[in-house]
């Protein structure tokens, strides 16, 4: 089994929906990687849906930007759609200063917005509370 | 920001549902931070179910099944529910060999069983295809 990536979340599977992450600041390796992984990951899973949460990324740098649009770019080239969610407000103020708009990369507010947009919804029941065994 | 736990993933709060999981064997000490960790957060996101992915796991020891008994036991004192999903195959035989029962670990065969569990369900467009912008 392949260690994880470093930089990253591991991909958690939700029926067709991959769910990731990451963590901090990707270098060129761990960008190649994380990419590499996404790619192979929604092929292996027939995902259609690929959810990317950057809530825990304090700075985004162009070099991430252009990252998060070229995977949205391949995963769609692959079938799939990906939602970057939870962007921190100091990073969108930053990524508008720098001129830098995401083209073509969808967001939400946070991953549960994120993962409802991609087809999963909450059941009025919620999570129950069959406790007794 | 904290630095992640080296064993395990990040907590990513999906509406009132927790989702993180474990990557490989814990040891005394990450076990104490997951737990502490994973606590505060049922409490500060007012979470009311915890789903636990477990796939990555190659082995779980009496100690591994016992801090996930604890955690289950923990989590339900603070009002949430745990689902443990994703188990190997190979990883439910040792368990039963090593008269290791989980007992009071709810669990689900795979990350997405165990969130239908915990109140989410799919909605039938799924993640959709309006990729154009």
């Amino acid at each position: 089994m392949n260690s994880p990536r470093p930089t990253g979340v591991p991909i958690l599977r939700l029926g067709d929906v991959l769910v990731t992450g990451l963590l901090n600041e990707l270098d060129d390796r761990s960008a190649v990687a994380f990419t590499d992984e996404l790619t192979e990951r929604i092929v292996a899973d027939s995902a259609r849906g690929v959810l990317i949460d950057i809530s825990r990324l304090e700075i985004i740098d162009s070099f991430v930007a252009r990252t998060l649009m070229e995977l949205t770019t391949m995963s769609r080239l692959l079938g799939a759609r990906v939602i970057v969610a939870g962007m921190r407000p100091a990073v969108a103020i930053t990524l508008v200063e720098l001129g830098i708009q995401l083209t073509g990369v969808e967001t939400a507010l946070n991953a549960e917005q994120g993962l409802i947009a991609l087809g999963w919804q909450r059941t009025p029941e919620g999570p129950g509370r069959d406790h007794v065994r």
